[in-house]
């Protein structure tokens, strides 16, 4: 669909300049295509939308072996609905579309496009409710939400369409929603790991929470521009949306009590994008096996008079790889030169080419190239199965282990303004003492351009001397950076 | 999610009362809940989500099999994309919902939430679109569409939300979308064949194709009801789309020539339904193995003192049936007995019950009960995966041999307008004689309250008098009936 690139060979952009880079393997490995005419609305293209498939399956099969039914709902929701919960008002309402026509009458009451679905399942979830048997109540759906964001826009990163899975749950008491919280941070982890992204856990700030939530807890990656890209949130919301939705079950002893929520949201778009930033290189994607749409390329070599034994040996080759479960594709189009279709494998980011000529024909084996380090490896047919699944977990570890160090490189630690001025015009993510009081985090904002993203959940921090900007008592250590 | 069914044995609705026991089998079988609080919006719950999500599969696997890439488009499309095809804004316009503002502004520019996605991704293919080698482009993509609707809706056959996959393609030329037709309706065969449905294959005649197209193919299956139900579309838009959207590719010659395109929708709420309303029966849901979410049931069976026997052997067979890669349920939910167990799964539709009691156990035997007729089948342990495998093949057998059975019972011949009449107040599917005359099917739909749907695509049938309305020469052979 790119065209005809049989004759050109373009130039490769280098990933340290990132935002062109991304921009350009976005389009050339058919991941996204940002030229819709709606400012925020991108089409994702037939490779990212398999990559993003692959994701999507992976997190639902964790939430249903979790207990969480699979769902949809509406996309629609009525403003009364909406408007139920205060803060959670307070936080959407100039963010949503609303639709106030259809055909050629005008809607008695005024539609908006879901931004997320609290308001349209807990209507819902008060129907299933009637005794603690009933409970938990836990679903999930994979949809689209809509925000109408001020911010500037950036395919994947922030738009206002954007591509999630929702979890949503109900429970008999605050503990029994602790725990769902942390059983949904599991199946989140879960996915990361298994993408090889390295992220921190942070607890977010009061001020900073989702609206509507006691708490909630995100994961944020780094990315190569130095702003934080936030890849999922888990929120534990208490009794306030079963409040205002009137979430109450019968106990035991005939009394109506009331029921706790959790809910939780993983953005694809955005995982998709730390992938790609994450282990990308200079010569496009690095996909990790488990959900690259196609994990080995073959590619025939033809020398003139020997064409026959090298194509034959491919489709052997093929049929061998095929038939032992892996996504293998065999480059047999004449029009391209095998430097051309190495050009477009390796911008699509097939972990793994095998470069077939007559001499691996005639003597039985393989050259395997791995795409992320371009080690090439000889192996004989007998052992090539063997040999590709061992070479997928080793591209996977390596993928894993170089996000990981990049992570613990950028994270610092600042104990003054001037500090953490300079680590934020690096592009770090910095760890400071904190008062917790908001006008504190609000001043650092504005003069470092930094957020205080929050305090770390997974594991207990000390403070280790005083607030970084009033310089009274410290009781966090919070993680500043800039953010998506 | 439906409340305490242990000391409360629920009736049980007949079949022949087809709307009560339509309206019941959705909530009791938790496939869709109708209750949300928007007129023609529904819930598809964990069930029926689950089910629907194979059939998504089912469907996607056969179209990637056949070139299309996976992608996703944009929900909304701008008013002047949606504009430029004249007979699909006839067609629409009056079906479509409005998007006018977002947060507290006004947009510029009017959205519309997508009735079906040409106008979303012509203008996409134009920019894909240089040379021939670009083409053919295939795409599809799994999602909701929009339409105002102003009949009755009822959930899964009508909807103002609905659910979907659609295919676009373009073509260098008319014969290579000839080729794509065709194609789509293998596809599309495959995956109703799976499900059991029988269906007449029609090319709707000029006044009802869809708006923009050359013509249209459509899979009308039957529905205990007497309404037909249209489960997919096949559209050739031969070359009035590509001009809308100067849709041109340069030929060998580099010259600009104009493109051809198809498409091709199946809805997920109307297939489920069919699969729903064709195998069901009055003990609820008889679903084909292949999409059921749960394949087989275990059921022990305790006897006072002998508890343990029946539950380790119970536990002993989910092992066993599970690691064969069947989607087995192990039931020891102790608050419900026997009894109750098998109405439940039975409503879910389940195919196969395991009962196992102490005497099982002892003689390492198992009893499988089918869903469909209920038969008794004792097998040993030792045979037990094999005759899983059999049972479901003979389930599947007889559920599609019994719906192309009563699809054949009724279509019956008329050829006057008062055994027409006659008919249709019986609610069978009418073959007429018909000279092509649109005030002829207009007329008939006036008296009979039936619709000419169309003629045979896949079988040529001549017509065997004259027309059956204004008995001049006959040019078709049509096909009359209620429909949804």
């Amino acid at each position: 669909m790119t065209g005809n690139k049989s004759s050109t060979k373009k130039e490769l952009i280098a990933k340290e300049n990132f935002s062109e880079w991304y921009d350009n393997v976005l389009l050339e490995a058919k991941l996204v295509d940002d030229r819709y005419p709606v400012k925020g609305f991108s089409v994702y293209t037939g490779w990212g939308m398999s990559i993003a498939k692959r994701i999507i399956g992976m997190l639902e099969e964790k939430l249903e072996e979790n207990g969480n039914e699979p769902m949809q709902f509406p996309v629609v929701i009525p403003e009364d609905s909406f408007q139920k919960e205060e803060d959670h008002i307070e936080g959407f309402s100039a963010e949503v579309f609303w639709i106030t026509h259809a055909g050629n009458n005008e809607l008695e009451r005024r539609l908006l496009l879901r931004p997320t679905s609290e308001t349209a399942i807990y209507p819902m979830f008060k129907l299933w409710m009637r005794s603690h048997q009933d409970l938990p109540i836990k679903m999930h759906q994979t949809c689209n939400v809509y925000r109408y964001e001020t911010k500037a826009t950036r395919p994947l990163y922030r738009g206002r369409e954007f591509l999630w899975n929702e979890g949503h749950t109900a429970h008999v008491d605050y503990e029994d929603a602790e725990q769902e919280v942390r059983a949904a941070v599991k199946a989140y982890r879960s996915v990361y790991d298994r993408l090889g992204l390295s992220y921190i856990m942070l607890k977010r700030p009061e001020f900073d929470k989702f609206a509507g939530a006691d708490y909630s807890i995100a994961f944020d990656t780094w990315n190569p521009d130095g702003k934080v890209n936030q890849i999922g949130t888990v929120h534990q919301l208490g009794y306030n949306f079963a409040k205002a939705f009137n979430l109450t079950y019968e106990d035991d002893n005939g009394e109506q009590v009331l029921a706790t929520n959790t809910c939780y949201g993983m953005g694809f778009g955005r995982t998709l994008a730390a992938t790609i930033s994450h282990h990308g290189d200079d010569h496009g994607l690095v996909l990790p096996p488990k959900v690259a749409p196609r994990q080995v390329v073959i590619v025939p070599i033809l020398f003139k008079g020997k064409e026959d034994i090298a194509e034959e040996y491919a489709k052997e080759l093929y049929g061998l790889i095929k038939d032992a479960g892996i996504r293998v594709v065999l480059d047999d189009d004449n029009r391209l030169n095998p430097g051309d279709k190495y050009y477009k494998w390796e911008m699509y980011g097939v972990p793994l080419r095998i470069e077939v000529g007559p001499r691996e024909a005639q003597n039985k084996k393989a050259t395997l190239v791995r795409r992320d380090n371009f080690e090439k490896i000889q192996v004989d047919e007998a052992n090539l199965i063997k040999k590709i699944n061992e070479t997928f977990q080793a591209i996977f570890e390596k993928l894993r282990d170089k996000s990981k160090a990049k992570l613990d490189s950028l994270v610092v630690d600042a104990y003054d303004m001037d500090q953490l001025q300079v680590y934020m015009d690096a592009r770090m993510i910095v760890r400071v003492n904190w008062c917790g009081d908001p006008d504190c985090a609000f001043n650092i904002k504005d003069m470092v351009s930094g957020e205080i993203r929050g305090t770390r959940w997974d594991v207990k921090e000390e403070p280790t001397g005083n607030c970084i900007f009033c310089k009274d008592e410290a009781k966090y250590v919070a993680y500043v950076s800039r953010t998506y």
